[in-house]
């Protein structure tokens, strides 16, 4: 990003008072602002910063009236929160397509077909038979296996896997070394207590506007396919195992695992390091506290479930108090018993 | 996979009603089941899928009659289930063996030497003084270090990392991202509060039909070998800290982390998110159930753990459950308390 | 390492008896000895291993008299634990920086500057406008983004991440495949039930002398920075949110979670699995008991927690021992229960 005051007053529809010539090559928290940065102030807690700030310019809402000399630039516009907001989203589109065309040594397999506009990094790989659309951008590093299909305008960051046969959709990020479509965990135990590997065939399908954290690892589905409905957000570090159903606009937070063949229903928001055992169905709209572990089927829409295993999150919260208790609760246990001795 | 029915049939040692021609190019579920499929039918629960499927074929027990008009051809045979799970293997086994020879760019350091029918796939790394047996497979931005020894039929899939020195047996498949061999976690603390790296020169060992998930990491031993005995099967995103030993055969969930000389037992289960402390023995045969803290060692055969910290399963049980009537256990005590005041 | 027992012993300053004139190639155990080997007895436990070892050299403390015959050459010292480590150092450092030099192909971007005596394996990749600093190793697969600066002697392994914009200061060491400055999971809800995704513009720090363990993810900050201060040394597997900020020292084992903008104090000892929720402030010092989950600030320094949610260790210990005896208490409590009926 480079641009004057003057610039961006002008893109924002924003009066300036100060330098409108300063450049500006950043955006910064008002507390943290470096000469170069623009910045915003809405809150009032924070407008002792805006008298310290190193900020060349901070946008300021129409209605406010500094009352100590400011160094900075002030752009005054209708709401500075909206108008900061806008200027990131605008600065992160610029960032995130601002990578485009092909870096050699790279590896495309044959009847492989790729969209315009595509960014291919350097030692990107991918295999044969592939249909990759348009705006698409396989990072360096980024392993694309043979019959896969990459919808438009997604992101495959350095080092993420995707295995054969998968399908992604469009408007998808997944984020570096995610691994999609690796095989599913599945093995027949023998009498001798060894164990027969169970081919895994299926596939992964992220539908739209899916993402993908970093390390995340989602298994093909062993027929069949394991699929990530539209609009689910995955955080970093999570497993989830074959033939798994995640429903449209479930969000999920690291480090959380699901087991093999387990449906969760739409709108659900899953916190970290939770567990969920396999074959489960979930209601829509289940909510379920951090490091729960959920071993049984969510029947009602909008539960809320807490502790290990998982029951309800309110009836969690007074047995947790209690458990806290639990030494006075046996003392008090221990005088009833001496008293009913005698 | 491309054959016609009749082919099937013919394979399977079965006989046909219906149109013995069509192309089968895939395996499915009865009630997934696409033009160009087969399937089967063994539980008659899914009998009724049989007169809607789109699959071209389904194999079905000899003594089967339909009782409605069925568009897909069938194939009767003496099992119908054992006959699909013969053809999911050969299918396996041809997908699995299907890559072959050299993609470049690759790279093979000085003294390598490595065995027939290998595949080495674009980007991928060997370094120097390396034995590498027949038929393996490296994929596509798989790293193997100096010094390292993998048998005959191992496959290491894209982006999986072998450190320096580590021995890989054979039949062994390390999936996507997965680290084996990176230095183990010890710094002594110093006086002023900082911590030295204590050096970490030992190797990972992994015997014959090891499997290791997507994501897993196995530390190398300080001095010595952390080992991973044969037949062990490693889900995704599993920590094995340094100096651990796995005794054969033992099966580990995902996102399971086992700390620094921990040895456990042969034909252990353990569950997901599990977490073992350092230096721990635990018995052959032990089962631990998912989320739990294993602290002590297990000295008998078979036991069944539960809980964080864990102990024994059926006690866990009994206890978690009067966790959850806690609330109405301190009521029933306030009771007595105040029967017991007059 | 090809030294002789006599040299080594030049080394150390220590006598020999013994053949003086063996190869030495490599440090092992006195119980794991090979012919080759070098190993050292310290605790007079392990002595009778002395008597059966196949090491080639054994470094002894001066007093030490051997009570029966010894195969091994004996190196004797004024402190045998204390030579050793010093020799398990020496190597550790010649293998540490054993690599040196570029293999192709390998890439970097314009405006890039490296320093002196740098490693660069194949298949690396460092982007634009880069500041990469003297006796840095980027080792095979590693991946650099643009505008990254990374201090004098730091090592970044196969299929280590460090995404645009990031700061990596001297002797730090990134594992394999980890993943430092992937954008943080932020979504604002909208009315639909869809997520907008929250602009992720900052970068992450890490000070110097931090260890990133494999396969851990290290979010960047939405503005800002997310910061490993000096020393922190992070286990494998570790998710850490953007703006998140871990102070001095501060040491977290594997497969623990920080969730975004908490921020840790120095010298924190963080064992495995536990889980922080955001925005939390913890003090110097804390002490967290695995599988734990902390949901609250702490505010006194040298704290102890434990448990999920997390409390005092000690009380947690008693609640935790009375737990396991909830069957027994409920039985005391019916029996007091029926006495008081009558």
């Amino acid at each position: 990003m480079k641009f004057t005051v003057k610039q961006i007053a002008t893109l924002l529809g924003g009066e300036i008072a100060g330098n409108d010539s300063l450049p500006i090559t950043g955006l910064a928290k008002i507390e943290e602002g470096k000469p170069g940065d623009i910045s915003f102030l809405s809150n009032l807690k924070y407008e002792p910063f805006l008298y310290t700030t190193q900020a060349s310019a901070v946008i300021v809402d129409q209605s406010f009236q500094p009352k100590k000399p400011v160094s900075s630039a002030l752009i005054f516009v209708e709401n500075a929160y909206s108008a900061f907001t806008q200027l990131l989203e605008e600065y992160y589109k610029q960032l995130s397509f601002s990578r485009v065309g092909v870096e050699q040594p790279s590896y495309v397999g044959d009847g492989t077909t790729v969209g315009e506009r595509i960014y291919r990094g350097a030692f990107s790989y991918i295999g044969t038979n592939c249909t990759i659309g348009e705006n698409v951008k396989i990072y360096p590093h980024a392993y694309v296996g043979n019959n896969v299909r990459i919808g438009d305008n997604s992101i495959i960051h350095p080092g993420a896997r995707v295995l054969d046969n998968c399908i992604i959709g469009q408007h998808c990020v997944v984020h570096p070394n995610a691994v999609i479509g690796s095989e599913g965990f599945g093995f027949a135990p023998q009498p001798d207590g060894t164990y027969k590997t169970i081919p895994q065939l299926g596939n992964v399908i992220l539908e739209d506007f899916v993402n993908v954290g970093s390390g995340t690892t989602i298994d093909c589905a062993t027929m069949g396919s394991t699929i990530i409905r539209k609009g689910v957000k995955l955080d970093n570090l999570i497993q989830i195992g074959h033939n798994v159903d995640i429903g449209e606009n479930t969000v999920i937070a690291a480090q959380t695992g699901i087991s093999g063949s387990t449906k969760l229903g739409k709108n659900c928001v899953i916190a970290g390091q939770v567990g969920f055992s396999g074959h489960l169905t979930i209601a829509n709209g289940t909510k379920v506290g951090a490091q729960s572990g959920v071993g049984k089927n969510v029947v009602e829409e909008g539960t809320s479930l807490n502790s290990s295993p998982a029951f309800g999150l309110k009836e969690s919260m007074r047995s947790l108090a209690i458990f806290r208790k639990l030494p006075a609760l046996e003392q008090r246990l221990s005088n009833l018993e001496k008293k009913n001795e005698n």
